[in-house]
């Protein structure tokens, strides 16, 4: 019994029968006692819809516009799912982001959320009323509705509940937490708990549960966060298990994760390039020469390794970045050509970055070795590597990637028993 | 050259290329130097899509939330538009009822405009920027979303325009108002101006160019209104005529009106029916006691028809109201007859009623009696009567109103030349 924001993707209300099976999940939570929130996305289809409108209306428009168009489709599933909850005898209603407000920095398409004012939701949740909130959007100081940008409906379920300070439950087409992707390891494990910090790198590392940006602000505002299945039948006897463990996986402070592995999973991403700048003078000043104007091209560079200068006087130099800013990088590289001098530059897109993530890894000496011994048993190659306190990232070629992932995660004991 | 508002409906931003001709209307008044302002329903179909879901989440649903969903609609037309005019250099930008705000009373699907702050509207219109305004909506006393009914987007766009003291064009899929009805009357013609008042009796006698509503605003608030074609091609050389008359029909005062007809038009209706009440005995108080009733159960009464009583006793009441509303008046009927004491009640819907509008009647004798000559002329038997100062009704025989209107077309002297 407690506050509790509950969230539901576009997948989840698709359509009016989805709607109803959302209102179950949610009646199950007030008969349990909870004081409910639900931040809900537009039906999926909805929002490619009215952003296929946009695109026929210019092909370059307005984001003001784009915003005030795009942000009716959480309307429409508020108020919606409003409907189908006082039907179902729930008192309920609908808020728009601008009706809170959830009020925003006002960068249309890509807005920040700054300032929530729950007030009169808390007062009208201790009442029994379920509120039912749009995802997704705020208003800006300009007085006009802003969207979050991709995937901002975690983010918005997360600062809502910060603002009640309330429980967050995402709802999504998986169950949980893995120790590995299961479609690439049949023996991955659900984890009940995992900390905040752990599945930033997740996330971050693309293992596609939850965006970044909601984990980044679950951790600063202590929100409890759990991640659990849209699918799962409501009235499942599994939805409520008496250990409070949670039907999904719970993401927490680490301090409250009784049970630590030194490692929790094993994350993949393929979206991954690798740019190598041969026989550059190896001089103080060219690195700030070669990745300022790349920042300032607002490309974000990732892993960077430069050898060591044989003749002291030429190095060679290869960082990874997202594969859809290769073309973009080269562009970049190739203008410097003159004023930072090279011989030529070669990139690659058939890379993936495979990482061990852990908490435990700050205690445990090891880890590190033990994937590299892992890797070279199984014939693969190491191209660049980079850590972080609590995660190992290596490039390798992407041919390799599942065999890579399933030798680590049986490496480091995560098979499920 | 000055403050326009230009009111487009459902079919005429049905799609983006719909969307883009009636940018182009605007357009052709920006160049020709006007401030202007646009008013928009939702792309036809839309309304009709969320009415359906609202029906499918619950049966009997919350006017609040059907209000926030059907509203919608109206949003993302008004983006779009704006998109579009940018797109054609033309600075604009949308807005939302609850924006500018247009203030209602709250009475949610049935809405009625309070006031309207247009300062914002107008200073950006001074510099040059189209507002694309939300129709059929505004934002009642808690803040939420109101819709005004059936219609409202004629509405908005007269209040919107006395708000901005500018004059209003009614786009819609007919170039103006004509003498009667052209598809029944192939000799009919478009009138260049009519009176407030004439268009008032002719929209509420069935002819369904104007809502009754928004011409009322106009008149009361001296809005210049211009009813014309969406269709007509906006660059066509008809669309600016020299003579100022517009390409139209203007409704005006009576005084901005040099030539004026006797009868400016014949129209009819066929969503009639008659009730007769027989033996009701023939004393004070029971008029009261009959249509007191019927008020009570929100049955407008229009003609009301009571015979000369013959034995001093009894009499016979004949009224008409709207077909739609007779079952109701006859439960409503006979659930009085106990108190009220009649012998017994008749009815039929097989009824039409036919009217010769005019603000020359008023000085000029001789109109009805014309009428009653002409439709005797072609056997046609008058049932009931009704006036006013501007206005002769008789309800006649459904099957005869085709004959009726040309009869009284020709009779009057409005056919073509």
């Amino acid at each position: 019994m407690g506050r509790l924001v509950m969230k539901f993707g576009g997948t989840s209300v698709a359509d009016i029968e989805r709607i109803r099976n959302v209102a179950r999940h949610v009646e199950r939570e007030v008969k349990a006692g909870n004081h409910v929130a639900v931040v809900v996305s537009a039906m999926a289809g909805t929002t490619n819809q009215l952003v296929e409108w946009c695109r026929q209306a210019a092909a370059v428009h307005d984001a003001r516009e784009y915003d005030a168009i795009v942000s009716t489709g959480e309307q429409i599933t508020a108020g919606l799912l409003a409907i189908v909850l006082q039907d179902m005898g729930i008192p309920a209603r609908s808020w728009a982001g601008w009706q809170i407000p959830i009020e925003t920095d006002g960068v249309h398409g890509a807005a920040r959320m700054t300032h929530i004012n729950g007030a009169e939701i808390v007062k009208r949740m201790e009442q029994g009323q379920v509120a039912v909130i749009t995802g997704f959007q705020g208003i800006g100081p300009d007085k006009r509705v802003s969207t979050l940008g991709r995937g901002g409906s975690d983010t918005s379920a997360v600062a809502v509940a910060a603002a009640l300070e309330a429980a967050c439950d995402i709802y999504t087409d998986v169950d949980g937490v893995y120790t590995a992707d299961p479609r690439i390891v049949t023996a991955a494990q659900k984890l009940d708990r995992i900390s905040y910090e752990e599945m930033l790198e997740q996330a971050s590392l693309g293992a596609k549960v939850l965006q970044t940006r909601s984990v980044e602000l679950a951790m600063v505002y202590k929100v409890p966060l759990q991640v659990r299945s849209s699918f799962e039948p409501p009235d499942s006897p599994n939805q409520n298990k008496p250990d409070g463990t949670g039907p999904g996986t719970i993401v927490c402070d680490e301090d409250k994760i009784v049970e630590q592995h030194v490692v929790s999973g094993i994350a993949y991403s393929r979206d991954e390039a690798k740019v190598s700048i041969r026989r550059v003078k190896d001089q103080p000043g060219v690195s700030a020469a070669i990745f300022g104007p790349l920042a300032e091209a607002d490309i974000s560079v990732d892993m960077i390794v430069q050898n060591l200068s044989h003749d002291g006087a030429f190095t060679d130099i290869t960082f990874t970045l997202a594969r859809k800013d290769l073309r973009k990088a080269i562009e970049v590289i190739n203008a410097m050509k003159s004023k930072v001098g090279f011989d030529d530059v070669v990139h690659s897109a058939d890379v993936a970055k495979i990482s061990v993530v852990g908490i435990g890894m700050r205690s445990h000496a090891g880890v590190a070795a033990k994937m590299f011994k892992s890797l070279a048993d199984k014939g693969i190659n190491i191209q660049a590597i980079t850590t972080s306190e609590i995660k190992v990232s290596v490039l390798i070629d992407e041919a390799y990637t599942e065999l890579a992932v399933r030798a680590l995660h049986q490496a480091y004991g995560l098979d499920k028993k």
